[in-house]
């Protein structure tokens, strides 16, 4: 088998599995996760032994240690993937609703029902626990699934791909609705992208660099997760100490993330006020700030800011600080340097509020809320596979229902066209 | 000025245009509908100067009369696109609109807002109306369009856009909210596809070597319509007469669409005195068929098709019939042969009508209807701005809401995150 016929084998044989998954019902779908669950518990220390596999030869590659940590299955790790799997147990499942309904002059009666998208494609990163909430969240949705995780930790994925094929065979599914690539070789993915006939939707999830190497070679459609240069406008006449607590909260609370405030916009008429305090706090917490010119007047031992600062994801505990005269100017900024991705404004004043709202350009838009609350999660959708960055064909969060799309279903009664 | 850089800059003042687009409220872009509707009366004979020219170098360039045809704008063009925008002005403006809100345990409330997509490219081969026709829609949800028409409509497409620079204008709106290519040479085409950074998404509209074409080599989404290899499959116990409406209007009632029907299935129970009937009616109005062994047994004159039959959209008179045995192997048929464009079931049956309505993977899946009514305007969309048949961002026919996205729009009271 070359890896070209290979990965065109699993693509047609997830478009199978996939018709089978869109007919299944929610009971039967529950019940294949709940069984993945005791599956890992049961199997536990056979999952850890090939782990174990995965980092002694990434050890041997000398990977760094932030990414053999992250390549490690725990204890904490499994009882964390069961506990996804539970979660999203008790998601409500979006398949089959009717959307919305209505009836044409001629009696017709059009519906919009949610069907799964079909076959979707995860490429991701090291991280062995994406196998199993990736999965959970394809097939409650109805979809097949073909998971390509990092070479690292192909032993680890296939280890507990088993386990999801076992509970789909003993429900009596198709078990290539799971599929792991078996394949170290990066061609693999090459050919996954050019499954245009047999796969839906792609999502990558890690770095940057491979987020644009998949966008630069799917003829499939892509979901996007760009870079998140997350901003906080503080508004002239804020309540300032909700503002600090916000921007303390979306600067520190977790700097490694997102959704994370990459840069804080304060309006001219509370800087010499607010910069000083939140200033104070953020230091505390070991923040680094650069700052624009105004800035670092009102707060002298901070280091200036170059271009490159304002598009900058740090992803640590550095800040880029601006003073701004305007909302007009705060927006402007945002537009240039933002990433579409979170927006927040602290503010007290009901016209501004709206404006921002409608205005500003970004899959998650907040008014006197941390950017932190840019999660699926924490908006409501229960677990999220990603989020996406651009518009197409879903913006912010992706949810279960993102992971379906819509049919028209027409009623009649013999209607004909004129 | 190079290609690579007018394309550039069309695509950057688009991206700057399409921000402007959507703040605008609805009574303004109905109002550029109208002027852009004025404008044409106005000047209709300018217009058909500029056609004529197009016309003159078309015939030179020996362009078939079908083609020529295509291309020409006569009053009646005219008066159609008018009546084109003044339908546009009367949809209702999905811009803006919060489609769920929902209050979370911390009290932030969510809400999805509808938002324009942003900038999107329209590529199409000769009707000069689809300038006036797509840039209407996209105006109306509030984006910015760049259009790329046939080249050999290039100067008819240059005097109608100009008409509509001029409504926006006037409006106080940016005229690069519309904006055509002027450049002949396809090398174009490709630099438009590459402006990732500045197109939202892109829409080819033609037949399936161009939209190859521009699925190969985009970087951006694109919206697909391949093939409508379109089905009617009648049913045990079927009301035959509606059946025989339903496959006459389905093929004859305009066969070179892409909704018309190609394949008609018929279970074996009722082939027997219907396909008797359903063939005279066809036949007589010049349907050409060609049938499966047991269709020919039945219909003794009738040719007999091979395999390509069941995967060609004839677009034409000519019909393939196939007699199935049971409404699985129908459901397989469509599955194997069909395009996910449009299914039809005639039956009187309960469960069978839920069951094909529930597993038939196509854009529109119909019960006791023609196929004929996969369209935005038979649907109830309104206008359309084409029929996709993959399943991103939308699935069949596109209004206008599918030409807008939904961001998360969030309200706090100072909410931080644990």
């Amino acid at each position: 088998m070359t890896i070209e016929s290979t990965i065109l084998d699993m693509a047609r044989a997830a478009r199978n599995a996939s018709r089978l998954m869109a007919r299944c019902g929610t009971a039967k779908k529950n019940l294949v996760l709940l069984k993945i669950s005791e599956k890992l518990k049961e199997n536990a220390s056979g999952i850890m032994a090939e782990n174990q596999k995965d980092l002694v030869r990434a050890k041997e590659m000398g990977l760094p240690p932030a990414m053999l940590d992250r390549l490690t299955i725990t204890d904490a790790t499994i009882s964390s993937m069961c506990d996804g799997l539970k979660q999203v147990v008790q998601l409500e499942d979006p398949v089959g609703a009717m959307e919305k309904t209505w009836i044409r002059p001629n009696g017709l009666e059009v519906s919009k029902m949610r069907i799964p998208l079909g076959v979707i494609g995860i490429i991701y990163e090291s991280r062995p626990n994406v196998t199993i909430d990736a999965a959970a969240l394809c097939l409650k949705a109805g979809n097949a699934v073909i998971l390509r995780g990092g070479s690292e930790a192909l032993l680890s994925n296939q280890a507990l791909a088993k386990l999801v094929r076992g509970a789909l065979t003993e429900a009596g599914l198709p078990e290539a609705a799971v599929q792991v690539v078996p394949i170290r070789d990066r061609v693999a993915v090459n050919e996954l992208l050019k499954q245009e006939e047999y796969i839906d939707l792609i999502i990558p999830r890690g770095g940057e660099s491979l987020i644009r190497f998949v966008v630069e070679n799917a003829k499939i459609p892509v979901l996007k997760h760009y870079k998140g240069v997350c901003h906080v406008y503080v508004d002239r006449g804020a309540d300032l100490a909700m503002a600090e607590e916000i921007a303390f909260n979306a600067k520190v609370q977790r700097p490694g993330v997102c959704n994370a405030m990459e840069t804080l916009l304060v309006h001219s008429d509370v800087a010499e006020t607010f910069l000083p305090m939140a200033a104070k706090r953020l230091k505390d917490a070991g923040v680094e700030i650069r700052g624009c010119e105004k800035t670092c007047k009102i707060l002298p031992d901070v280091q200036n800011a170059v271009e490159a600062d304002w598009y900058e994801e740090y992803l640590d505990l550095i800040l880029a600080v601006k003073v701004v005269d305007s909302m007009d100017d705060a927006i402007a900024h945002m537009e240039q340097y933002g990433s579409s991705h979170t927006e927040a404004i602290v503010t007290k004043d009901y016209r501004r509020a709206r404006r921002f709202v409608r205005e500003m350009d970004a899959s998650v838009v907040l008014v006197n809320a941390s950017t932190r609350f840019n999660d699926g999660g924490e908006l409501g959708l229960g677990a999220e596979i990603g989020i996406s960055t651009s518009k197409l064909h879903a913006f912010g969060p992706m949810g279960l229902e993102e992971l379906t799309t819509t049919k028209f279903v027409v009623f009649g009664d013999g209607q004909v066209r004129n």
